[in-house]
């Protein structure tokens, strides 16, 4: 069941709510031996955390991490790692006067339809906060990637109108966390944080475009036909709050242009086989072929703006949504190292899948 | 394991190779006592079969399907429904030039570094060919769907740069089926079909946008935090051979727009919680909100081409290809019951593991 | 994968060894709704605790249970439920000359060899302990089988050759509780009490057999082919430490027995179908007839003994292992809430799937 | 789910009823490369056809089997190999007496209840028939294990009160297949095909217990915490049509015994760490230790009688079943091939997913 849990061999099983006393979840199928550096872990949730910068929500949670399991004197034992982060600067107060009504765009009316139950702090389940979980497993898996030589480089493409003119080849991507939107091309950078403190300010949001690139990804990942490499990416990408769309390679743009201009020849390079261009975006076929994966993910803006906003309540009278409280006016800068945590477990996963195609 | 295997209840496990025996799978969960309509289940997989018009490929596969297992006196038994189709006009021979090299965007580059093995008859697994199982368990899905009142309507949206003005709504989509592109709009259908021959002729192919519809889906389907359903339609869509990007809603053009512009605002209609707006594409926190859902796909042009290209053989060799045969210039309008039956599938999934949230 | 989740719909996935810093587990899939009694969780827990009488471990260790999330207001919100026991008591000194021999009949061998890593302290991830999350994610699929009028017994059926002479429907049931070994015979109770203690006292163990009856169970839980109703009993007993074997109805004694004699004739039990015996077991053809459901589980002894051993250490050199600390003599009285806690998963398991065979 | 697929990574989906058209499956995450062995699939099958004997049933089914897919050039290509045996012998109107009335410990009456569907047809998906799938995806999977020196040897160790009076390691198992019976003592055997005989000449059947040892298994095997070794076989086993019990090593026999008396002692077998005795059956903790593996199965007798039995129908009105018709009146001589076939799937499942433990 693809419900709380996510993966087939590495696996990530989450638990927790916005306001409840834990976040955490368990890893399953890490595998054993891999050294654990805890302070990259953490590193890795600071990236992710409220309150690092001026265009993200003020709210502060120095949400902490500690492993409970399946680790041995510093290494991983090959048994489930369990983790939890504590809830602690919890606000619940902020929505009480949410307590009866849907908030427009959020999950609030179809968790209810569903499940049949209101927990109204924060989104409960729906929250982004959840995504901690991910972040901490993601970075579990980069741990092993890095033994690979496997890395991982997502950024922020798009912000509102605000774009990068070029594709990643162009910049530099170890420029990428200089700046707080968590963009490679510093100018633009700027144009993108001016962009959010605007919206930000008139009691709005926005929203965005993030690309990541895999390097050193070796040929031969993926599992068709339904485990196809980019379909496992685009399932995890998706499922990332608030996202909209994914395409990788060319994408969307590709399906405008013909054949002869879209194909990636084959060349000798120096003794391997490589591709002249890259519009595949690394995979053919759903496997990886060795060149860099590339692809991008749509953010929607986020759908707590601090304006009056038409809704029913519970009965299904209408009423106003007068939202208070520490928001985030663009998702997209803390986004940035979830679709890398993200990403990282499938490719995980798909290494050590892969591993069993050969006796 | 997300291999040969879709889904989690209602699954479908298939097998088969392009120039095999025969194409053919499983079909487990599927509830018992829906009746079977064979008539509708082979003109589903008449609408994606080769030869159908001057703008697919001139092969002529009359694919016929025949139900193994599974059906007692013409309704579902609840037991797993094994099918085949019988491979017949296979050329082989068509393929012995290719034997030896790697076709440009193809998966035969990356199935052979993956498996170690080259089936060049076809594209083996890697043939779209193979896509005949989802269309006939994507029909079976539909009989179930039927019942429940939930119906689904794909239509060619772009090819090239030909794109319908509006959206889905401003279109009768009952007029799809009404020419070879399967667009709604017969004006820009006669223009997409010019492309194509265009294309055709040039020896080039043209990739193009689906748009896919659902009505009368009940609010409530969808598991998160994995398994939104957004996130199951775009896993699905990405495992289709060809596709590129998903997108549901606003998509990518909503990422450039403020949370005031895209939320959508709850209404009472006539007693029943609806939304003012869809922006959301009928999905709220990954779980379907009672409206219409929608949602595009992108798919590159075919790779065949039928011009030289430069590749390189097995052993890394430089070498010219010159690919013969029937292909399609573009694979739109074939593709449209595919990416039905993949939504289908789905939504049948998701119908029976809702009923599990409730004791 | 089958690995440290358990179930299909409603599952456990597990974390924590004997020595880490807690035990716990995530449960998916429990029925939204479901009112929790944190008294009978813990109650269920106290029932497996060590150091509860004088024929279990001396050990102390009050294992307090605390959920982390998926209940709100009292009730479970259909999200996951994370919870964990926090490791207290724990003298991993007990352990220190193990740190580099294999004990005789543990996994310490086998988990060396497997996963190339040595966590002495207290058998690690192969402990019993970890049991622990059985018990309370057993306890939640009570809580909800309560609700259908389904009811769990297990009780010590033998202990050594000390053996009850009748079937299940001899017994009282209700008076399993009332005495150390959880066994229904008040006077064979008594004479396994002594042989125990007798067995402890020669620093030696004892293994057994433990009985379970089901009560209240509707026809049609099973999933053939593969997931019978009793393979997956079965599957769920024999992944429970120290067992070796299980047998439901007749079990291994009907092996020997006639066709004439061992078939369930059907009645009409006052317009309920109904059989005449049953030595089926309650389950026919994999899929539950209504009828009680009844199995036997076969525990070894404990394999630490307070004698001499001879070993091997990690070189592969002859050693001699002298264990010390505090062990239970014989395993099945704290077992007995572990076989109910995996019968009440299986059976919650199962209610919930069969819901979907039907549309 | 655990429903009609069997594994994690190598795995069986399996379709088909006694009387429809077909019985067959796909396998799935077959390694890429095996060289298949027609003859010897078909001989596997041979061993469990019915009619070989005098003392099974006298059906003549020669089922021949045909591999659809995944093999080129006589070689796997780790893509999903379909296939089938066509129905071909079916005598439905031996059951036309028995549409409307549920034979007694047969599962007419719990798929009918489950489903709501009455197959009557020779037990429908509940037949025994359907374990041809698993005879030949076992094939498969010998296949594979042969390359590894694993091999698997079941033979027949008691009918009715008829045992063999030493274990395993008395007896040369490449007499097994000597007489019809398949059991390695050849004077046993003979008594025990007597009694069959005997019981088939009172139109009456009976049950009996296969033993089954595998050598040459590596340690290592096995996923605990749920996905045990011998919890995995368990469930392979309990799967099987009639199967009543299983136990591993000592099992029910060792559950009287003391620690002391039933600890596997460590020695250093010239360089190779070894037990001295092996009454843990081969596994410890859930994982293979490198001896040898070995495990019994209890079959009650077949439910099929030649006698009158009372019973009701449909509408729970009593009346008389009288069976006509080609049964066995033992099933263990063919139930040992479909013994080997279980354990060598579960074998091959846990090689393939133990090399995903290191990186």
């Amino acid at each position: 069941m693809t419900r709380n849990t996510f993966g087939n061999i590495f696996t990530l099983t989450t638990f927790g709510e916005s306001h409840g006393e834990a976040i955490g979840g368990i890893v399953d199928g890490m595998p054993a031996g891999i050294e654990i550096d805890m302070q990259y872990i953490q590193h890795e949730l600071d990236r992710r955390k409220p309150g690092q910068s001026k265009i993200t929500t003020s709210r502060k949670e120095n949400d902490e991490v500690k492993l409970l399991s399946g680790v041995f004197e510093g290494k991983t034992t090959g048994t489930p790692i369990g983790f939890m982060v504590v809830n602690k600067n919890q606000h619940s107060k902020d929505y009480d006067n949410m307590q009866k009504l849907f908030r427009p765009s959020h999950a609030d009316y179809t968790y209810y339809y569903k499940y049949g139950v209101r927990d109204h702090r924060g989104g409960g389940r729906s929250s982004a906060r959840i995504t901690i979980s991910r972040v901490v497993a993601g970075a579990l898996a980069k741990l092993a990637l890095r033994q690979l030589g496997i890395s991982i480089h997502a950024y922020t493409n798009q912000v509102g109108h605000i774009e990068l003119e070029h594709d990643y080849r162009s910049y530099d991507l170890s420029q990428t966390e200089n700046n707080m939107v968590r963009c490679p091309d510093a100018e633009k950078a700027e144009k993108m944080e001016e962009l959010i403190m605007e919206v930000k300010n008139a009691g709005d949001t926005i929203g965005g475009v993030i690309t990541c690139v895999v390097k050193g990804c070796p040929a031969g990942l993926g599992e068709p036909e339904f485990g196809k490499l980019h379909a496992q990416l685009g399932a995890a990408m998706l499922s990332i709050n608030a996202v909209k769309g994914f395409e990788y390679g060319e994408g969307f743009a590709g399906a405008a242009s013909r054949g002869s201009e879209q194909n990636d020849v084959f060349i000798n390079d120096n003794g391997k086989i490589s591709t002249e261009n890259n519009h595949s975006g690394g995979i053919q076929g759903g496997i990886s072929n060795g060149q860099d994966i590339w692809f991008r993910v749509a953010f929607k803006p986020v759908a707590t703006i601090l304006q009056k906003q038409n809704t029913v309540d519970i009965d299904g009278s209408p009423t106003v949504l007068n939202a208070k409280g520490r928001h985030d006016p663009c998702v997209l800068p803390r986004a940035v190292p979830i679709v890398e945590a993200m990403t990282a477990m499938v490719l995980l996963d798909n290494y050590l899948i892969n591993k069993t195609i050969q006796l």
